[in-house]
């Protein structure tokens, strides 16, 4: 077993993790950034909205008495004394026999208590009637402060086409839970009721740390016997995607003071890649072990097996191993659990699953977790060779993956799996 | 139908707004800013990758014959004449017998072409024999100047333990075709084969405009008879998901020159909110087809009768009723689209669909698309009352919605239906 004394089951180095991670302490966003945040304590609305009834249609704010009985065959005159729009409410009372010109949106006069649909009069003007439609004109406005009349065709109840103050929210309302996820329209609703900023869990900060004397910064050629870190932006986006503003000032040299002191930076996670294993260049794992607690270190699964993590004062620290789809199972298995819990957000991958039927089967031995990378065609889901934990190609040619539980032997040919997946 | 000559069905006008859509040109972005950025145009690599052969265990590379007939009862010894690390690699040529001690990653040694593994191997030194995994710590190294010998236990095959030269990608292989969503992988292989930015097609720019007298700023408390903008929150924050990059400078009066100042800004899309009905104040068609094309104004569907779209030269315009959820609901089915289709993204929505079946009936007429806010609740889809557009919180208590066709006059209680989950 290459050194490991034993290797730690998933699920015993996932109690250990979930064990350590609490929720981060909270900060006020503005609104105009808090999509996609999470909210620190439930939004509980002070007001009404709307704080005033409205009109949920275009026509004639009425009192409902004054259209009794009215049909095409016995048009009610009503008369006009004039408008109200969304912000300039109409604003004496309301009499008998009177309507005003009312705009969706707009404050109920006082008086009124439902509006009639423009559809459902006739204007009259000068002694002649045409359509209402025709006076809304903006080329052509009406000349409001000279009261005219209209016929009313229909008859309309208390209460038709009105929005009732606080029909949308009552004061006193919870109107959003601690831990949601802010979407779009929560924004909204915040705004709506005079909230100009959103109490979310603040971004976890994680420190990146990738080591390894044979590689190149990123944006370098491979040339020689050197090779491109290709862990480094892909940890970077993964951490990015799961919520955490990340740190990551370049490569370190496989050194212990270069390494401890990445190891103590100033971040709520270290993610180091490379040197985690039990070689003669692995560094990291000693490191931790001396200056903090090296929880778990050898996991039985495959790939990864030689993940590692533990803490060092209050940053939790995650071991990845260098081979790049080791650390990309390792980031989604473990790293990414933690930055997602301490920021609020679910534990669960942020990948959809789907099921499907193998093409062929799958095998892995009792007692490890596997990570089958898969593609799905035609339906079928196909995995792909994993011979190589190197062959960071592979992720970007599948589709996503499948797990087989230690418990398991696999998946014969046509069973049904849970496919995960990448995009 | 108020004052709207004919209503346009949603499929005429996503016919008209697809073929304005085509692809925004292409900019360099960095790969660590590339995650989640649409790719314009094939990666193909002009390297293999990993440039050598390289170990894919950490053992003891030897040329395969030199253990030939090797069993723990068959003990054949190995001259051990070196050290293979990543980038630092073992410089001369192996000979027959000879073994370099070899870490995952490092090249193999000229002449190698097996890997023995660590745990296949006992050591011997100063005459004594101990496990090779002995020597393999850090805090005692051994001294590799010092050639000594080990003893293979178990015989290799050629090839065993080696990644070849191109295993992972073969020069001139396309990895990644254009068009493709960066996934955090695709940004280490890029790395990987040596590239630092990612030709990827621009951001969507979208101009908000968020006009109407009644609206006081994000922010501010409503008072009176003012209510707070809803929906500049709400669509900076969907345009943003959608891939946009939103330029909103605040509320706009409806008078004719700011709002057409606004319609003529420079952006790739400008999306109006308020005014878009046919009501007095609504200026904003009336300038669309002044100064452009006014395409589409009313549409067979609810909420969101009132939208409309268009061109003023470039821009592509799109005016959203003013109430929140037919914003929303206006914004999903035509202005995200068309932002997802500038931006290089997939037009459908970025919503996760379930099927669920129905608590309750949802009833809609033949010739009208309905957005049905639902919940989920206990696996059920329980429709909420969508009495009102202008109730913004029926979108945050609802899970998503369900589309109800044209042709349908929708779905009895216990039909299946799909839902769009709004997370």
């Amino acid at each position: 077993m290459q050194g490991f004394a034993r290797r730690h089951t998933v699920q015993a180095a996932l109690t250990w993790l979930d064990a350590q991670v609490t929720r981060l302490d909270a900060e006020d966003v503005p609104l105009r950034a808090a999509g996609g945040r999470v909210l620190s304590s439930p939004i509980t609305s002070a007001i009404d909205i709307p704080g005033f009834d409205r009109a949920t249609m275009d026509g004639y704010a009425v009192i409902a008495q004054s259209t009794e009985g009215a049909t095409p065959y016995n048009r009610i005159p009503l008369n006009v004394v004039g408008d109200a729009l969304p912000g300039a409410p109409f604003l004496r009372q309301l009499a008998p026999g009177e309507a005003v010109r009312i705009m969706t949106g707009a404050p109920m006069p006082d008086g009124s208590d439902a509006v009639l649909p423009a559809e459902f009069v006739e204007a009259c003007r000068d002694g002649s009637s045409t359509s209402a439609e025709a006076t809304v004109d903006r080329l052509d406005p009406p000349t409001l402060d000279q009261p005219c009349g209209v016929l009313a065709l229909s008859t309309v109840s208390p209460g038709k086409n009105v929005g009732r103050r606080g029909e949308d929210i009552v004061a006193g309302t919870t109107v959003l839970e601690a831990g949601r996820l802010l979407r779009p329209q929560d924004l909204g609703v915040m705004s709506s009721i005079g909230l100009g900023t959103a109490r979310c869990i603040r971004h976890p900060r994680v420190r990146l740390v990738i080591t390894g004397n044979e590689l190149l910064p990123s944006g370098s050629a491979p040339h020689g016997f050197h090779i491109t870190d290709a862990n480094g932006p892909m940890l970077a986006a993964l951490a990015e995607r799961d919520g955490a503003i990340v740190d990551f000032p370049g490569l370190v040299r496989d050194e212990a003071d270069a390494v401890l002191a990445a190891l103590q930076a100033d971040a709520d996670i270290v993610i180091v890649s490379g040197g985690s294993s039990v070689g003669i260049e692995d560094l990291a794992p000693m490191l931790v072990a001396r200056h903090g607690e090296l929880a778990v270190h050898g996991i039985a699964m495959r790939p990864s097996s030689p993940t590692g993590f533990g803490r060092i004062g209050n940053r939790l620290i995650f071991l990845l191993p260098g081979n790049p789809v080791s650390a990309l199972c390792a980031y989604d298995f473990f790293a990414g659990r933690a930055i997602r819990g301490l920021g609020g957000r679910p534990a669960q991958w942020p990948y959809r699953a789907v099921r499907a039927r193998l093409a062929r089967k799958i095998s892995s031995p009792i007692g490890r977790v596997d990570y089958a990378r898969v593609r799905l065609e035609d339906g079928h889901v196909e995995p792909l060779s994993i011979a190589g934990a190197s062959v960071l190609s592979s992720t970007t040619r599948a589709d996503g993956f499948v797990i087989v539980g230690d418990d398991s032997e696999g998946f014969p040919a046509g069973a049904e799996v849970e496919v995960w997946l990448y995009a």
